[in-house]
């Protein structure tokens, strides 16, 4: 079953950091989608197996930013 | 304003194909979000600026896969 989490990421300012977020996250076993909200500071994960939050944590900041909080389901 | 595309790609067979096509199609300039569907063969393209199809269709061959189709808007 597919889930869907949304996360709130800080330092993002253009699209060069949408490509890199999207680019590390998409790396996270199990994504299959990667949406980011570059106004809103949002990253909305979705997944066909339950996503490990501290994989998508890593993987933001791999990109050069940083999660806000530990997600939340949507 | 964004724009969402979907595009029907063939080859797709595994989860490290749908990570190849979301690290690809996520550097595509001005993408913003990519969902991999890869039960149906379907890969949704959100982008802020209107969707270059063929530069979707060169990342999208950067990662070992074909487009069928030219994208059509949804």
């Amino acid at each position: 079953m597919s889930q869907t989490r949304t996360y709130t990421v800080t330092g993002m300012t253009c699209s060069h950091c949408v490509t890199s977020v999207l680019e590390e996250v998409g790396e996270v076993p199990g994504v299959t989608g990667v949406d980011v909200d570059l106004a809103g500071g949002r990253v909305v994960v979705t997944a066909e197996a339950p996503i490990d939050d501290d994989a998508v944590a890593a993987a933001v900041e791999e990109a050069g930013y940083r999660l806000e909080n530990s997600g939340s389901s949507s």
